[in-house]
């Protein structure tokens, strides 16, 4: 098994290899741009994992693992003009740096990369492999409106939350996992059951992000702490403490949402003790630890000695202690 | 040969049976609604064409017409967003009947079907078919942004100007068409010749939109005659009445050019009588009989009696003296 980090290095070489035109340079240049600013490159990671879990051979998947994450940057390029955000990994966002045109003609141009990458496979799989992708670019599309939805609707709950998140970022986990099986051989049976460990893996991955965001050590934690609550985004955590609280406690977080004037030290303290009483923390686990096992469970049913499978197992434990 | 009127029924009832999720209604609501508006359905009507000329079934290549469709309307939408255009066809696009952000994502999910739907071709022919599409896509992104940077670019020449408007329009003919050729059964050399024949014809096709935009009848002409003098657009006319003018006439039409406040109908007058000084109407029209004479040259080059190919031949005519 090729080690995580020399995974990461291979995308970030293959990365920078990816030649785009000199011009029209304003359509070429936001790409090369979101691509260098980096990220962990988790997602092409895992679908060289994939492959090598079946015996593949890495190098017939780097064209599909760069497929996965210049499809994921397209999204971030587009997501970031609507969410209207100045900054992305410390960066300038690329409707910030250029303008808004160039940001989404630029993200569309770079769909259609994705798609050209996703397509240097063996015929014989050229189709599933396809299939896959469309429904994985489906999905996000469908969790990001979604998600947009979720800002201006009272009634969310729990189920509509990680269904939501399901879509938005799961999915890119099982679709990248089961590509990356195909292209290492896999059969369906197993294929499906990769897929599902991504998806139920993606899930908890994203509830202990949203832990993170509270109770994440803010020296460790890339980004601000309490940065979901002062943006009263409607996280596990908050959905929770809304369901389970009584009526003072969910009258004392309602008036803490609404207002409109307020100290975020005093707001993220605020919240963070209701939550603190209510036991959230404590609840956000469990649910991420169901998800866990949930994928845990797939990877092990799997048709590969245990041996085999222990280093995406150990990989997955990782990203759940992750402290950032 | 089927007639154009019943290609375009075709299309249209197909576009009708294209049934999507009902959720999430932003995502898709938009699709439908864009869909709806109509327009000629020139684009996926060529594919069927192409498709029948080289004795192939029609039906089979429905799904990839409306492909080519759903892509064209994708890029409508996006453009309207960008071009900040609040009607299309005489009503309200999808960025001013729902939002900016509704627009940018419904696009990109619409990309995504066009893909699916060019996929339902026959394993022997999916990987050419995506291959053409995926070219022409990112050739229509290249030709919108060249199209938006000519706005801020003082020294437009013609050759820029119809290389852009080939990458912008032509591609997309010359793209339907060639993947109708190849479901039909056409070999590579044919199904090239037609996608020359379809290139050489979109240019053609934009130039004539260039003259209607001035001496289209304005009781026939869809639009405002005059729109593109109004706004400055650098079409062939303007860009060849730029290179031809002596010194008194650029001057004058420079002048007209850099007025901020202006009676519309005295612009058009002004700018169109120069134009008929300088004959540009016949140069405009020569230069698309160029395009029309290279495409009609391919279109014979092609390996079929010339009785199969008038029908194309006597469509491309059609094009080329319409009046709207």
């Amino acid at each position: 098994m090729t080690e995580l980090k020399d995974l990461q290095l291979i995308i970030d070489e293959a990365v920078k290899k990816l030649n785009y035109p000199a011009q029209p340079a304003d359509l070429y240049e936001p790409i090369t741009y979101i691509l260098s600013i980096g990220g962990k490159r988790l997602r092409p990671a895992l679908l060289l994992m994939a492959c090598d879990l079946f015996g593949g051979d890495i190098n017939a998947a780097i064209p599909p693992a760069l497929a996965i994450e210049v499809f994921h940057n397209f999204t971030l390029m587009h997501d970031d003009i609507m969410d209207n955000a100045p900054l992305r990994r410390g960066r300038e966002t690329v409707h910030h740096k250029w303008n808004q045109n160039v940001g989404i003609l630029s993200g569309d141009a770079m769909l259609v990369e994705g798609y050209k990458l996703m397509m240097q496979v063996d015929d014989r799989i050229l189709r599933p492999v396809m299939e896959i992708f469309n429904t994985t670019a489906t999905a996000v599309c469908e969790g990001q409106q979604i998600d947009m939805q979720f800002e201006e609707q009272d009634n969310v709950v729990i189920g509509d939350y990680l269904e939501m998140i399901r879509l938005k970022t799961a999915v890119v986990l099982g679709g990248a996992l089961k590509i990356g099986a195909l292209i290492g051989g896999a059969d369906k049976q197993d294929a499906d059951l990769l897929y599902r460990f991504g998806e139920q893996l993606g899930i908890a991955f994203q509830l202990q992000d949203d832990i993170l965001d509270v109770y994440g050590d803010p020296e460790k934690f890339g980004k601000q702490v309490g940065g979901d609550i002062i943006a009263n985004k409607k996280t596990f955590l908050l959905l929770k403490a809304l369901e389970t609280a009584n009526n003072t406690k969910r009258t004392e977080l309602e008036s803490w949402l609404s207002k409109k004037d307020f100290n975020a030290i005093d707001k993220v303290a605020a919240i963070t003790s209701i939550y603190n009483d209510l036991g959230i923390q404590n609840d956000a686990i469990a649910a991420m630890q169901t998800y866990a096992d949930e994928a845990f469970a797939a990877l092990e049913a799997i048709n590969l000695p245990a041996e085999r499978k222990q280093y995406l197992k150990d990989f997955a434990d990782d990203l759940l202690v992750r402290e950032k």
